[in-house]
């Protein structure tokens, strides 16, 4: 690192070029792809899938635990229910689904920020969830919101990360029954970027819907998007109040949702690709037509979190080969539906940002990429299963994630991509760091890692012998140091700030 | 990985359940994809880049360094010889290169371990070339014969290679001129795997095809395959003395060449994936069409090493996007072609076995799987840019590439793998660990990694906190020590011995 900022071409030129760079990055607010995402099986097999997964719905269907309301709702559409089970007629939740848009804009509060999620682009979110932090100095320890507030600044200052996400990290050190107002208004100031609302139960979901009221005025009435919240079903083939009421809410109101079965395959699902395929879509198609039922048309997010476990210890396991699969194929299953399509991320079982912790990363981030996944949480600092976020881990990954663009983008077949001339021109043997066409291209010509060291080994044993996550440390703690937070009006923080404090001071704190 | 060898399901099952999937690993000598190859352009793009590869072989044409009896062989074979420069007509290297075959076996003395190269197949082989090696305790250091033995025998005891390598290091306490003797020696004696021929100087080639003479007796005479052979480009657009002699010879006995580019784009080919493309397939065309111009029909492999470099520092970098779509490119151009692929391999720049190297190596290896290469070098052990082989690393990247195999057969459609069935069966909330279909499956359903630790938090703890390196080291020492070397033949061994000694004192020591 420290090579590449004083490196041979001299310190002066390589840092105008890195700030030039820099900002390249920076004006992108998502990405938008041109390779064609990978398929790995045919139309007949993507179809015999969505067969057996309405099979599913129709035998066994979903159980809605605890959510009376929504069994009125499901009959309404169209749905058999008997008790608290709902069983979908053959093609009725594609039917219903045909209603949800392809792609849609997510606001955000800096309009240079709005995302549009769908084909053929691609957001970056941090990750999400994490009752744990860990950073060098300190080690492993329960977050807080300080933690929380630090990993908002930290999306706010990374370019790769197009998206705010939303539970960061669990500020543990809050009342469960409260947190949620401390995380939206964290997300509110700290950064520009779009962000999440709470989905732990439905009234926390109106809480957030009724602050980005406030921060987005009468355009939130009319129907505006300004948030996408994650509602998992309780796998196998459930669905609870929390989430599906907090679905409820966000449909009402046009804001969108990630739909998305959390399998562990073995588990969860079956232990085959195909059956853990299956029933993610039969419980992600129950959710996506509730919302259709609930607002035909309201955005949602066709999400698939499918890992598998060790079958000698029950632990789950990240980055092994059969998610992959699965993710490969829940992406193309999406694009039948015509709805965006959540999935992926840097995710690990690994303790620290060591090898494994990196390798099963890119072993999901790859698939996420060529996939064509459009919504991508846990880009950035997921370590230990999800139950820790990570300070370096988050550094490392959002940089690994800034190489999606030139991955993306594909070959160019320009004359200037070609480059034929200068092959013509150039004699055997003579190197092309000279040729002019070298010297158009090199600024752009290649993505440049702002944390591995390229260095010679003696450059870097001169340095300190520094491994990535030393580095890493560095870079987060300098990054929070330059930190600017961007700015809100003053008349709305103050009616937030009010509201927030009336809420809060309306019922007594709670541990659920 | 204590935890996953003594899990919950208790440590007797757990161990032959290991055993069982570590035999089932065994039985494989090479890996058989179904999964179609991720292609990054259309045919149209694909038939331009080689027009313009015709083109280049036509106008400039390749250079011809200090080898005259090439110069001939490519007059004879249809080029326009000038000086020392060879131009191609255009068509002629496509329609010399239709001779060599789409897939050949390389023998190996253990006819279990012979390899069909070429699609659908791929094998994997150990990192190449480095003068250092590196462990966690005795640190970065020159490379020995020791070391190489080491190597050798890490490479028999490896499940997941296929194949021994050649050059595993560089054995620097030996004279350079007689260095190719021992190094082959050791393959033919530590491993029973495949295993590649000296390509450092003609004679030595020679020799490493005399010693495989008394190793398989007369059926080399016949034409068995049972050496594949590193000959590198001196890009742009140059071959020597040396590698073309060394392919010369092998092709003349039917042994098999990687005739390899190894291109860092915007030093040696310009700075675009197109160019590179370009450059890299009109010199691998070159070298092949000198292959099946010395013996119509040898085999030959087509390969490309390509990275980028950073255009601040010029150092080489690894792990990033514009070489993988190279990749892409490259494979779908040798598939065009006809003939077996070689790229990729788990590549980084970093000195030590962290987060960047592991994330770099997964950068490259993913593309490499997905892109179809037939053979991979560099599979396992590479650091620092290929200056460093690492104990360690060649433990944990090793690991990884046990993984390619469940990924490489695809998603399993059979009634048993869409598991309808147990789907309509299993009662919504209720976990599939019971399943009649899950313990049909779990024995074979995911892959395992043998070095990823997967417990929690406190268990980790509790084994010593242990990242993936130290994990790696106590694996590599302890496979050292229950290494058996397989038997070889008394008299074969003595005959090799005899011989190697008389050639050994038949000419003086020398350091080039």
């Amino acid at each position: 690192m420290e090579q590449s900022s004083t490196g041979r071409r001299g310190g002066g030129r390589a840092a105008r070029q890195a700030a030039r760079t820099a900002r390249a990055i920076e004006s992108v607010p998502f990405l938008t792809r041109n390779l064609t995402p990978v398929e790995v099986m045919g139309e007949e097999g993507l179809a015999l899938i969505e067969a057996n997964a309405d099979t599913l719905l129709e035998q066994v269907g979903v159980e809605v635990i605890d959510f009376p309301e929504a069994l009125d709702i499901f009959r309404k559409g169209g749905c058999d229910v008997t008790e608290t089970r709902v069983r979908f007629p053959k093609g009725l939740a594609r039917s219903l689904i045909a209603t949800a848009p392809a792609t849609f804009t997510q606001h955000a509060r800096n309009p240079a920020r709005d995302v549009v999620i769908g084909d053929p682009n691609v957001v970056f979110a941090p990750a999400y969830g994490s009752p744990f932090v860990r950073d060098l100095e300190d080690g492993r320890r329960y977050a807080t919101l300080a933690d929380f507030e630090n990993f908002a600044r930290l999306a706010h200052m990374t370019p790769s990360l197009h998206h705010g996400g939303g539970t960061l990290c669990e500020p543990v050190d809050l009342p469960v029954n409260k947190r949620h107002f401390d995380m939206v208004m964290s997300h509110i100031r700290l950064h520009d970027k779009p962000f999440m609302g709470s989905v732990t139960a439905p009234e926390r979901a109106q809480d957030t819907v009724d602050m980005v009221k406030i921060l987005f005025g009468p355009d939130i009435e009319a129907g505006k998007t300004v948030l996408v919240s994650l509602c998992n079903a309780n796998s196998p083939m459930s669905w609870d109040r929390n989430m599906l009421g907090s679905a409820k809410v966000y449909a009402e109101n046009n804001q969108a949702c990630l739909i998305t079965p959390f399998i562990l395959s073995g588990a969860m699902a079956p232990v085959t690709v195909a059956g853990t395929a299956t029933q993610t879509l039969a419980e992600a198609m129950a959710g996506m037509a509730f919302c259709q039922m609930v607002r035909p048309a309201a955005p949602v997010v066709f999400g698939s979190f499918a890992s598998s476990i060790s079958m000698q210890s029950g632990a789950p396991t990240f980055g092994t080969p059969e998610p992959a699969l699965v993710l490969f194929v829940m992406a193309a299953l999406a694009r039948r539906l015509g709805v965006p399509f959540r999935s992926g991320g840097n995710l690990t079982a690994a303790k620290t940002p060591d090898f494994q912790s990196a390798y099963e990363s890119a072993a999901t981030f790859m698939p996420t990429l060529l996939a064509g996944v459009n919504f991508v949480l846990h880009t950035a600092g997921w370590l230990e299963g999800g139950l820790v976020m990570g300070y370096e881990k988050f550094v490392l990954d959002a940089d690994q994630a800034s190489m999606a663009g030139p991955l993306l983008s594909g070959v160019d077949l320009s004359e200037n991509g070609q480059a034929l001339d200068a092959l013509l021109d150039n004699p055997p043997g003579q190197h092309f760091l000279g040729n002019a066409h070298t010297l158009a291209n090199f600024e752009t010509a290649f993505w440049r890692s702002s944390m591995a060291d390229n260095s010679s080994f003696e450059q870097w044993q001169e340095a300190g012998s520094n491994e990535s996550v030393a580095r890493a440390h560095d870079a987060w703690k300098r990054t929070l140091a330059e930190y600017e937070s961007p700015p809100l009006d003053d008349a709305v923080d103050a009616e937030l700030t009010e509201w927030v404090d009336r809420r809060k001071a309306s019922f007594p704190d709670s541990d659920v």
